[in-house]
């Protein structure tokens, strides 16, 4: 049988060293196996990417994605990857965001564009349906993320194009440099920097065809479960349409892992001040994703002040963690400010925030040497402004600070690593692992260094008793918890679906509902077995991946303060993740996995897996 | 004949108080006299405004209008106009910007778009071709003006559409609010607090259709004339193309006429910084006009510090003033941040700086009570730019600055009008009268106020001997030089053509040259002279509307600074505009235009131009 009827696509490769450009026919058997998104893109890069290469050299490559359900009927299914080798971490990783680019995509003919070599000079791609070409960006290096897609539309004279893009943190090959879509980001890893390495500006896609889809009653029977899942979900259309991704504050102050100050008093602040019921007050509108009935992406905007009429798309909950919480502010609307200027600067909002906030503490307790004049005390919100601006343009202090937590640690060496909150050089989001053992677990294990979207622990978090009641602070089990959680979001990293309405609203049968669409716009069977395997061999592909380069157990800890320092206050106050805690973890944490003792996948597994 | 097989097209009149809308046929007769563009407007608000009407009432009218060149091939003919009674002045007023808009409502069937009434709630209005409809706007209330066109697209889910609308500063009735389109402004006189008056947010236009020309050939040898001019003149290519307005400031300086400091020592200082040879090292782009093939519209970004990223279509020679050399500012950077914020706050740029330069005088001479803690002192940019948005949302010191110069002088009532640049309300262009006599006399006499676009004296200025040589300091002449100059204006305001390219590149012909567009695309025969009759027939109608309102000879003066202080330095040194030579300018300047001693059209004059 072929499968070439369904709803795959080609696959677009654009070469920026010889300029030549290729579409792919990507293969059944590659098909059959890896089926679509982050799946079939870290395939590419697993086999094509050989172990140590640069990430920043032309030897890398980075790969968008959409997903085989994107651009058919099916529901939050508009999702944007992209794939690579990350500068920050080391490891392979995936970056996701929404909006439209991943629909003009699937239009344009492509599931993939599979971006190689590096250019000399600055330039874009264009990709229009089948004609493809790259182009100078010359008059575009240099300026921000959210006006290069203004300009670029005029000279392109197509308003209708979508556009992914570098902005001046990326160009300066900032490691904690996003690719911006619309007002969205791809945020975490360095996506951005490996673009700007290879001198891409942007990419610029428009698309006028339709996907086909082999059994549209099929899919439309999927879509309507995952319809009535939303309806009936006491999350997804009440909290989560209403206040967006805002709603993880409360639960996460009320259960005391909304991390403060570098995580020095996580739990001990009242926040609220930036929580779902104060930014309630400052929505403007959703910006609905396409084919998303919740939109729980808001606008918001500063009403009064140093900061009125300064509107972001966000901030998401993870903003108002690191520039909220973590700098000690409590200003909402400073946040809305410095979400817009991440976006225009094209930095990961998060990694900033964080890196800052380490500044903060060492500058605190008095190890930051020769900080020009600044003054880093908590809550500075000119000092907060000026060092994201500095980091973007690696100036003076900025420069320090423009790759990273791990890299500051570096090159500071004043032993100030203890105050870099990162896993794999990934600095952590906005969960305290201390009073979340699951989440923390799997901060320490994810391929892509500390991420809250690949292994998210929404029992531990909102107390979803899925798929069984989750004690909070229980070590044991834990290790089973983090792999279910990750081969979760496997399912919906492969699909690609957008997390939050696929985890809140079908804990229970999400693999159920995405079998049926998957089984309805490909035209081949799945079964929810079939679908738990996709999660399970997406990480166990990119478990191998890391291990040929060099990853292994010693790399699956977390930061030396949640292994020593108890929480102060709240109520997962004197809880730490102790050597111990952490080793029985990854020893269960390894055996469910079916890897060996120093985290190296087993052969029998990845033999069950068909991954050799 | 009828006159309806050319480019004329509807007028469309949309009423927001009942709410509804109407396609109406404009009269053959109306057509043959008053042609287009401003001239068909103003007459349109001559006959319906009654006198004495509150200008941010119901009852005032707001008019949006292109020419009748938009939209057919000629070049430089992308203008969008806007007429209606001004809040800021009381008089008649025209804006105008360029871009794509202009061209849209030509496409969608459209010369002119009468706004009435006012809505109780915020709308929109959207126009795709017949389909109109006036829409809740209350998601985008707030919304600064550039935001607002993104999700506008968003919210119609058509990219290709365009939008005007206003920001903060127009919603909060500021009188000297603007009207934004893609990043343009129609930006004088407060059209943008009539907008806000009448809750209407935004105007989104989409046309689909063709603008008919009746002789197509006789149109292209308009233009072909045209792109020979401008191929032959030292001024567009060589110069415009390449720096934009910016150029001005090196001719302004050069004669000592670039305003400083409020007018306090123009002539005294090297605003070299912000010349047109420092500007374009931050140039990135050029963003043209519709069928432009100059593009004097430049990109411009700050590449380091404070400002770095922060880019701007801009800023033109006016905001290099208002913002630079009036403030004591000679960093260009913080000048292109200004002119962002302008156009996000939809405020004018020229009356905003002029009005802040007014304040730092006041605060350096201890007439300023109550700053609020802010440090008032000349370049002061961290002020500046508070005040901007204080100005805008009406906080503070910022209410009271908000109305501009004139109102702010009323306010404080101490005899600061003295140091308030406005003739009739409107703030001063970048030229300082005392050296440029026809130009302050066009300052004294236009009837929009010190407008320097309707009667642009650029024999003074670049030294152009066109119609003849000119004593730039002369006083003798200047009446006449100021009828010409304000006649020629009115050439490419009904045209509606760009005013650089016509003046730079067509001092001599340019009336021939228009003839020969305005033929060939409405098919009515018209001469040289009937070009120049349309400029004048639009400065006695317009007369004719302010001497309604009350206006005579008493208005058109200066501000008391420039008939009593001399210029300290540099070429225009030791000149002023004393009391009597304002007189002799008036009278030589009221006999030429056929005007009685107290500036009153006579009966003669106007049945000459069929105004009675």
């Amino acid at each position: 049988m072929s499968i070439q009827g369904g709803c795959w696509q080609s696959l677009l490769r654009v070469n920026l060293t010889d300029r030549s450009v290729r579409k792919e026919k990507i293969e059944d058997d590659v098909l059959r196996k890896y089926v679509g998104g982050a799946l079939l893109a870290d395939k590419l890069l697993y086999d094509e990417l050989s172990p140590g290469i640069d990430p920043l050299g032309p030897e890398n490559k980075l790969v968008f994605f959409a997903g085989p359900l994107t651009g058919t009927r099916a529901i939050c299914a508009s999702r944007m990857g992209v794939a690579t080798k990350s500068p920050l971490t080391g490891t392979i990783c995936n970056s996701f965001s929404g909006g439209y680019l991943p629909v003009e995509l699937k239009y344009a003919g492509y599931d993939m564009v599979v971006i190689e070599g590096a250019s000399d000079e600055p330039v874009y791609l264009s990709i229009k349906d089948d004609k493809v070409s790259i182009r100078s960006a010359e008059k575009l290096w240099g300026i921000n993320a959210l006006d290069t897609q203004i300009y670029l539309k005029e000279e392109l004279n197509d308003q209708s194009c979508r556009i992914a893009c570098i902005g001046p943190a990326g160009e300066n090959i900032s490691l904690i440099s996003s690719i911006i879509n619309e007002q969205r980001a791809m945020g975490r890893k360095g996506v951005g920097a490996v673009m700007g390495s290879k001198k891409l500006k942007a990419i610029a896609i428009r698309g006028t065809q339709t996907v086909p889809v082999a059994n549209p009653e099929m899919l439309q029977a999927g879509v309507a479960e995952f319809t009535k899942a939303l309806k009936d979900s006491p999350f997804a259309y009440p909290v989560f349409s209403h206040v967006g991704s805002s709603s993880a504050v409360d639960a996460a102050q009320a259960v005391g892992v909304f991390p403060s100050r570098n995580y020095t008093d996580t739990g001990c602040q009242d926040y609220s001040s930036i929580g779902p019921e104060a930014l309630a007050e400052y929505k403007v509108r959703r910006n609905n994703c396409y084919g998303c009935p919740l939109g729980c992406s808001q606008v918001r905007m500063a009403k009064t002040g140093r900061y009125a009429g300064i509107a972001t798309e966000g901030p998401e909950y993870e903003t108002l963690y690191s520039f909220g919480s973590m700098l000690g502010i409590k200003n909402p609307e400073f946040i809305f400010a410095m979400d817009r200027l991440c976006d225009e600067l094209g930095i990961d909002s998060i990694s900033a925030g964080v890196t800052i906030s380490m500044a903060m503490e060492l500058y605190e307790k008095g190890l930051l040497p020769g900080t020009e004049g600044l003054d880093l005390t908590w809550g500075n919100e000119d000092t907060i402004a000026r060092l994201v601006r500095m980091m973007a343009y690696k100036e003076g202090l900025g420069e320090m600070m423009s790759d990273g937590t791990r890299i500051f640690a570096k090159k500071l060496g004043n032993g100030a690593e203890k105050y870099a909150m990162h896993v794999k050089g990934l600095e952590l989001p906005a969960y305290d692992p201390r009073g979340l053992k699951a989440h923390g677990l799997n901060f320490a294990t994810s391929y892509n260094g500390a991420d809250h979207n690949r292994g998210y622990a929404f029992q531990e978090v909102f107390g979803m008793p899925f798929p069984y009641p989750v004690e909070r602070l229980a070590i044991k089990g834990k290790g089973i918890l983090a792999k279910f959680n990750q081969d979760f979001c496997g399912t919906y990293d492969v699909a690609t679906l957008c997390e939050f309405p696929t985890q809140l609203a079908m804990p229970h049968n999400a693999q159920e509902v995405v079998a049926m669409q998957l089984t309805g716009a490909t035209g081949m069977e799945f079964t929810k077995d079939d679908v738990w395997a996709l999660g399970e061999r997406l990480n166990n592909l990119n478990r191998m991946f890391n291990v040929r380069e060099g990853f292994s157990r010693k790399d699956d800890t977390l930061p030396e303060r949640f292994l020593k320092e108890e929480l102060k206050d709240g109520l997962s106050k004197g809880e730490l993740i102790t050597e111990a805690d952490l080793n029985a973890m990854l020893d269960e944490y390894y055996e469910v996995r079916g890897w060996d003792a120093n985290g190296i996948p087993r052969e029998d597994k990845l033999k069950e897996l068909g991954l050799i």
